[in-house]
C-alpha cells in the first residue's frame, strides 16, 4: 500500500508541475490581453509556445502513462467520486487523448491556425469570404486528421465535441437541438409581430464609463465573488482566467452609448468566475481544479447573468442601486420596464449580441454547418448562401454581409470545431439547474429579491462548484438532477418568461 | 563547419527555451507586485518555484555542458566580441557556476531565505534585531558554504561579488571605496556646516498624484522610453523589469507630499528601461539579452537620475514642464532653486532617501560589514552596534534604532551578499562614462539644456545598450574610456558640483 501511496504522489508532483506551468501560461495569456504593450506581442507568442509545449511534454511522458496504469486497480477499489478515483480517471482520458495526437499534427495546427487567423482578420477588413475559404479548407482538414487520431465509432464530430464536452455525443445534441429548434423557431414567430410592445430604448443613451464600471463592481461583489481572490480589469474581449482557485479574474469591455453590453458581460463572467472560486482547494494543482466541461462553465455564466440578472426579482432589488448610479438617464425607469426592456426579442446578425431566444438559434446554424462540413456534405465555397438561407428560415432576417454573417466569431480560424454547441448547452443545463434548485429552495425568488444571492451561491458551491471535473456534464445533470441533459426546463423558462412579457 | 553550425543552433535552442522560462517567470513576478490579489499569493510563489526550477534543471543540462565544451575551438577562432564568441564565453561562464551549486544548497537557501524575510518583517515591527539574528547567521553560514563551491583563490568574498558584478574583485573594490570614503567624509564635513544654505523646504507639499503620473510619463518618453515597447504601473517598491527588449516595464511609487520620491524613482527606472530597451534585437533568447551586470545596470539608472536629472541643464529644460504642471506648488521656484533643492546633502538614516553624496557611505557601510561577517572579524550580534559606530563615524549621526540602522534594506534577509557594492560602482561608473561623453561631446550639456536627450541616448546606445551582457564592466570601462573602473571622475563630479553648491 505504501507503493501505491508514492505512486499517487509521484503523479500528483507531475501533475503539479504542468498545472503550474500552465497557470503561467495563463497568466502570460491574460497580461496579453491586459496590460501588454504592443511590442510585447512577439516574444509573448513564443513564451507562450514554449509553456504549453513543456507542458505538454511534460504531460505525455511515458511515465505518467505508466502510473496511470499501475493505479487502475487502487482507482477500481475506490468509490468512483472519491478524489483519488477521480483524479486517476480523469487524467487517464486527457493522457489517451493526447497521446494519440502527433506532436507534428499539433504544430501544423498551430501553424494553419495562425495563418487562418490573419486571413479572417483580412477577409473581415475586406467584406470577402473567398480570402478566408482556402484557410478554413485547411484547418476542417487538419480537424478531420486530427478527429481520425483521436478515434471514434460513430460520427468524426463526436471526438471534436468530446474535447471541449467529455462524454457528450454528436447525437445527443442533435435531438436536443432539434426540439429545441422548432420551439424556439415557433416561439420567435410568435413574438416577431409583437415585437415592438418592449421597449429598450432607454437602454440606449450615453453611460460614465467610471459608474459602469463601479455597477459593475458592486453586482459582482453582490453576487460573492470575491475581489481579494481576483480583480476586473478592461480587455477588447471579455474573459475570466484563473492562476488558482484563489486567483481567478474577469474582464470586460465598456459601451459609451449602451450600458447593457458591459453590465451583463460582467455578470456572464462573475458567473464563470464563481464557478472557478468555488472549486474544492485539495483539487489544486491537478487537472480536476477545472471546471467540468465548456457546456458546463456556459451554464454557471448563463445562470447568473440570464436566470438571475434578467429575472424580475433580480431588477426588484437592483433597480434602486442602479438609479443611484444613473439617476437622470433612468429618471422615468423602473424595474418593470429594466426587466422587459433588457429582455427585448429581436432577431439580429451578431450572436453575441443576441436575445436568450434567438442566440440558440444562432448556435444550431453554427453546429449544423460544421458537422456538414466535417462529414463532406458541403463545402466551404458553400458556406455564405448556406448560412444566409439557415438565417431566414429561423431567424427571418439576411445578413448583408458576411461580415456579420459566416465571418464572425473566431473559432473556425483557430479550428475549433465542436466549441459552438457548448454554448447553447450551457444554456440548457442552466435552466435544467435552476429548475431543479427552485424545488430544493422554493423560495429562491424571494432571496433574489432581496439581494440574498448567497443562498443560491451556497447551493451551487455544495452541489457543483466543489466537484472541479471530477464529473462530465451529464454525470453532474443525474447526479443532481437525476437525469441527464434535458431540453424541457429550458423551453418551459423561454416559454413562460417570455409568453408572459409578449402576452402570447 | 555544418556540425559547428549545428550545435550552435542546437545551443541557442535550448538557451531560448531557457530564456522563454525565465520571462514568463518575471511576468509573473511583476503581477505579483502589480495586480496580483492578495489571495493569488500563494499559487504564484508555487509557479515561480516550478518555473525556476525547470530553466535551472535545463540549463544545467550535461548537453548544454557537452555542446559548450565541443564549441570552445570555434570560440577560440572567433573575434573576442562577435555574438558567437560571446555567447559562447558568458553561457560557460554562467553555466560552469551553476553546476558548482548542488541542487539540494539552493532548495536550503530559498527555504532558508524565505523563513530569514518573515523573521525579518517580524523584527522590524518589534524594533528589535535580536529576531532577525539567527535568521542572518543562517543565511551567513549558507552563503559560505555557496562561496566554497564557487571557488575562490583569495577573498571568500569574491565569488559572491562575482555573483553580480562578473570579473571585480573585493580587493579592487577595496582599493576604490577607501579613496571614496576620504574623501566624500571630508567632503560632507566641509558640507555639514552650511547644509541650510540649500533650501528644499519647497519640495515638501501636496502633489496631486494624476499629475505626479503625467509629469513622470512626460519626462520618461523626453528620455526615449519607448512606451510602445513598455508602460508604466504603481507598485510598491519600484522597478523595472523585462520580458523581451521590446516589453521593457517599469514601476513607480507616489508620496503625495514629496514630489521628488517618484519623479527621480521614475528617471532611475527609465535609465534602467533605456539599457534594456537598447539591446541588440539578435541578442534575444540569449543570455547576451542583459545588462553587463548590476553595477553597469545601475550605472545607468544613476547616469538618467543624477547626472542628467539633477543637472543645472536639465532643471533649466524642465522646470516650465514642471511649472505647467504644479503652477501653484511652484509659484516662486525657478530652475536654480530647484537645482539646488534636489541636490541638498543631509545626513539621514536610510540609503534609499540618500543625497548623492551620503548614498556612498551607507553602501560602504554594508559592504564592510558583509566582509566581516563573511571572513569572520565580526558575528551577527555585533551588527547594531558596529553599525552605529560606523554611522557615526562616516555620516555623523546616530540611527534611533535598527529599524533606521542595521534592520534596513532586504537584502541581508534573503541571503543577497556581495549585492550593496554594485550601488556605488553605478554611481562611479555613471561619472567615469559621464566625463568621457563629454569629451566626445563637448556640448552635451547644451544638448540637454534644450531637451536634446537623443543625442545622449544615442551615445549610450551605440556604445553600451547594443553590447548587452558581452563584456563585463571592467572590459566596457577599457573599452569606452581606456581604463578599467576609476573613482577620480565621480570624485571630481562631487567636488565641482557640491563644492559649487555649498561654496567650499
Amino acid at each position: 500500500m505504501d507503493k501505491i501511496k508514492e505512486k499517487v504522489k509521484d503523479l500528483k508532483a507531475r501533475l503539479a508541475e504542468i498545472s503550474d506551468l500552465s497557470n503561467a501560461a495563463a497568466l502570460l495569456h491574460w497580461d496579453q490581453q491586459t496590460y501588454m504593450p504592443p511590442g510585447g506581442a512577439e516574444a509573448r507568442a513564443r513564451q507562450l509556445g514554449t509553456l504549453n509545449r513543456i507542458a505538454h511534454e511534460k504531460f505525455i511522458d511515458n511515465t505518467i502513462g505508466d502510473l496511470l496504469n499501475e493505479l487502475q486497480e487502487y482507482a477500481g477499489s475506490l468509490s468512483y467520486d472519491s478524489d483519488h478515483a477521480s483524479l486517476i480517471r480523469v487524467t487517464k482520458r486527457d493522457y489517451d487523448k493526447a497521446r494519440r495526437i502527433p506532436p507534428s499534427l499539433i504544430s501544423e495546427i498551430a501553424e494553419a491556425s495562425a495563418k487562418a487567423f490573419d486571413a479572417w482578420q483580412k477577409a473581415r477588413a475586406e467584406f470577402r469570404f473567398a480570402t478566408f475559404a482556402p484557410h478554413l479548407e485547411r484547418n476542417i482538414t487538419l480537424k478531420k486528421r486530427y478527429a481520425e487520431c483521436l478515434g471514434y465509432t460513430n460520427r468524426i464530430y463526436d471526438p471534436l465535441l468530446d474535447q471541449y464536452e467529455p462524454g457528450m455525443t454528436t447525437t445527443q445534441i442533435e435531438t436536443i437541438f432539434m426540439n429545441m429548434k422548432q420551439e424556439i423557431v415557433s416561439l420567435l414567430q410568435a413574438i416577431t409581430p409583437k415585437m415592438d410592445i418592449v421597449d429598450s430604448s432607454f437602454l440606449h443613451q450615453a453611460f460614465d464609463e467610471a459608474k459602469q464600471w463601479d455597477i459593475g463592481v458592486k453586482v459582482a461583489r453582490l453576487f460573492g465573488y470575491a475581489f481579494e481572490c481576483g480583480r476586473l480589469d478592461r480587455s477588447p474581449h471579455p474573459f475570466t482566467t484563473s492562476f488558482s482557485t484563489n486567483d481567478v479574474r474577469i474582464t470586460a469591455h465598456f459601451m459609451q452609448d449602451y450600458f447593457p453590453a458591459a453590465f451583463f458581460a460582467i455578470l456572464h463572467e462573475v458567473g464563470h468566475a464563481l464557478y472557478n472560486q468555488g472549486i474544492r482547494y485539495e483539487l489544486e494543482r491537478t487537472p480536476l481544479a477545472e471546471g467540468a466541461s465548456l457546456g458546463t462553465h456556459e451554464s454557471q455564466s448563463r445562470l447568473w447573468e440570464n436566470l438571475v440578472g434578467r429575472s424580475r426579482a433580480f431588477w426588484k432589488f437592483f433597480m434602486p442601486h442602479l438609479k443611484d448610479a444613473f439617476p437622470e438617464e433612468f429618471h422615468n425607469i423602473y424595474s418593470e420596464n429594466m426587466y422587459r426592456g433588457v429582455n427585448r426579442v429581436e432577431p439580429s446578425y451578431i450572436r453575441v449580441e443576441a436575445d436568450e431566444i434567438t442566440y440558440n438559434l444562432h448556435v444550431i446554424i453554427r453546429f449544423e454547418l460544421e458537422i456538414a462540413l466535417l462529414e463532406d456534405t458541403i463545402t466551404v465555397d458553400d458556406l455564405p448562401w448556406m448560412w444566409d438561407n439557415k438565417m431566414e428560415e429561423y431567424l427571418g432576417i439576411i445578413p448583408p454581409d458576411d461580415v456579420r454573417g459566416a465571418l464572425q466569431d473566431i473559432h473556425w480560424s483557430s479550428g475549433s470545431f465542436g466549441y459552438f454547441p457548448t454554448y447553447s448547452i450551457g444554456n440548457i443545463f442552466a435552466a435544467q439547474l435552476f429548475d431543479h434548485i427552485k424545488k430544493e429552495i422554493p423560495d429562491i425568488e424571494a432571496y433574489i429579491e432581496k439581494g440574498g444571492f448567497q443562498k443560491l451561491l451556497d447551493w451551487l458551491h455544495e452541489n457543483l462548484y466543489i466537484h472541479g471535473r471530477k464529473f462530465t456534464l451529464n454525470e453532474l445533470a443525474n447526479k443532481i438532477t437525476g437525469k441527464p441533459l434535458q431540453i424541457d426546463p429550458f423551453i418551459q423558462y423561454l416559454k413562460n418568461k417570455f409568453g408572459e412579457i409578449y402576452a402570447l
